[in-house]
């Protein structure tokens, strides 16, 4: 496979890790053709994208507007662009649960999909994990953490005794349960260490991330969610590390930019000399840290585990609230400390189903945005 | 090979290393047979060793006043031992350059090496290297730092971009230059992290060891010296890193007891629990620092790292003088600061020979050792 030019379909190509993969591209010139585009709306980026890389096939979400530079690129669904013959490697760049069909249908379709999108797995990762089974596919991680994680099992035999997922403690770390109480999306959507979407910037603040990345790296490494702790360590140097059976750690390091694993997961299983990628400078670096997450201050993360104990729908009926809790936030229409509170009043009233078919999952999600809202309209009435 | 028996032949059985290697095998009960050992005069430990682990064949320094248990066991030469058919690990945990013809026998008879004793590799690694390929002979890194490297390796591809070895910086990390010229014997023999040797005790202090261990680095790994740096990390957690060509670090982590990369050469390329071992408890970890390594106040890493780029016979001449320079410190003939005055007086007098000979290299052990001698005798006069 060496050297060899891989077929990439990159779905979400406009948000911030579409973007980031279409730099890796640029920068490793020759390896890559970028044969399939899906963006949302942000129709003029996807237009100059199209001019520069020259896709086969294109998505978007149309509406009576819609003014873009399409060339000779055919207009496919996702879930065609996913299981188009012509792809080798689906970059699932979607946010929240838009990627689930078409990660779905890479999966049947055997592809290896480098997943960055972190809610498919979350609410579907037993089909998911199942399907690529079945149909040969390769689950290859794309968020930093799991990235980290997987390069730590390179060569290693399972199992493992722990993976330790490292997570920064987000902006407010240091908030008083008053200070947190009072945070505006503003200083919210300020992350200290990595660039993100606002959804997924949100959850690193309220540490629902980190819960649900314990979700996804149980589908991802088929680890029990009891021997997967989260660990705080603010400079966002280690990205996660690995305990293996005699008692060894290995940990992943870099310059916290996600175009390194977006790289790893693109080029696996070798490694390319990028001079585009910042590097961390051990001169600069004095000291890492590390601290127990404090639960009682970032309760999302406790909802979080909990659902990933209980799994079934539990974890959908988690993302579904939270979706709908981060807009509400987002629109100041509820506190900080609301989305907890929200998600938290939602899980309660779930009822859970295990090892759901795709369409119970669907009805709980549904049932979940449904209920979050209602919570949220008695809760103001009050 | 999983759950199969491995005979061992562990040379240098009494001392630190082949004490903790017993150790490791009396804790993986069925896992390993003691076939040979062989130490040099603490008969009495030897003695109850063959008693506990009867092995086949024994190795001992015979004198006058020998007294030893031998039961049925056969006496042989240590270079037999490690060449006998019935071996299949040899363990090389002799001090000094006491294990270099041993090596060489095992790598001629195309073993597996456990390889604690840096010496062999520093003097003659060339020669140990290009037979081990060519007889198919494994050599397996026993040092916390190059089982560090070893272990991040796993499932890679070469060729990295940088090994950094890390160092704890010895117990006189922050000792002005006035504090070094006063430290005792006693003083050096007190080492931060580890339980080991007096000899290498002495090298960690003086820095030494950490060049003799790039050394080491560039043959066990095939990296050139200018690709192998030196971190101090005076915690001792991190065991070493390795940086791969995309920037991205990964490092071996665990509580700092030598019996875990003991066990893991001896398990690999299985890794087994022993609940023996300490464990790491990251609630205790509160930083992991990092500093360059002072070259001034430690020259012997200077030195080291002159011979190592250098290369040919200048690490044997190094060798030869730190060892001799050691002993006359421990029997306090010299000034700790003397180690390095004498080790740079011979490396001055030294004529280099490239790609040597065997015997060139004992040639210039034995001129190496007189010249150190001899410089100590001209100073004393002085």
């Amino acid at each position: 496979m060496a050297g060899s030019v891989k077929n990439l379909a990159i779905l979400g190509s406009t948000g911030c890790i579409g973007r980031q993969t279409l730099q890796v591209v640029r920068n490793l010139a020759g390896r890559f053709r970028v044969v399939g585009l899906a963006a949302g709306q942000n129709l003029e980026l996807l237009s100059a994208q199209i001019v520069e890389f020259k896709p086969e096939f294109i998505y978007y979400q149309k509406n009576e507007n819609s003014k873009l530079v399409t060339q000779n690129s055919k207009l496919l669904s996702m879930e065609e662009i996913a299981a188009h013959p012509d792809v080798d490697i689906v970059v699932v760049a979607t946010s929240g649960k838009a990627g689930l069909a078409a990660t779905l249908a890479a999966v049947r379709a055997g592809k290896k999909i480098a997943i960055a999108n972190k809610e498919p797995l979350v609410m579907a990762g037993e089909i998911i994990t199942r399907e690529a089974q079945k149909n040969g596919a390769q689950l290859l991680p794309t968020d930093s953490e799991h990235s980290a994680v997987w390069q730590c099992l390179n060569g290693e035999t399972m199992p493992v005794k722990m993976i330790l997922l490292t997570a920064s403690g987000g902006p407010f770390r240091n908030f008083s349960a008053e200070q947190l109480d009072k945070v505006t999306p503003q200083q919210a959507l300020q992350h200290p260490s990595w660039q993100m979407g606002k959804k997924i910037t949100i959850d690193c603040a309220t540490l629902m991330n980190k819960g649900l990345e314990i979700i996804e790296a149980h589908w991802l490494f088929n680890v029990p969610v009891s021997q997967i702790e989260v660990i705080v360590h603010p400079q966002s140097v280690i990205h996660s590390m690995v305990e293996f059976v005699d008692g060894s750690f290995k940990a992943q390091m870099a310059f916290p930019d996600m175009r390194l694993p977006i790289q790893y997961a693109l080029t696996y299983p070798e490694r390319l000399p990028n001079p585009e990628l910042p590097q961390l400078d051990w001169t600069k670096i004095k000291a890492l840290t590390f601290e127990s997450p404090d639960f009682k201050k970032f309760p999302c993360l406790e909802l979080a585990m909990s659902a990933a104990k209980t799994g079934g729908t539990a974890p959908t009926a988690l993302c579904a609230a939270d979706e709908i809790a981060v807009d509400l936030f987002l629109k100041e229409e509820i506190k900080f400390t609301g989305i907890a509170r929200l998600v938290a009043g939602v899980m309660a009233a779930h009822q859970n189903i295990l090892h759901p078919t795709l369409d119970a999952i669907m009805e709980v999600d549904k049932w979940a945005t449904a209920k979050t809202l209602e919570i949220y309209r008695q809760d103001k009435k009050c």
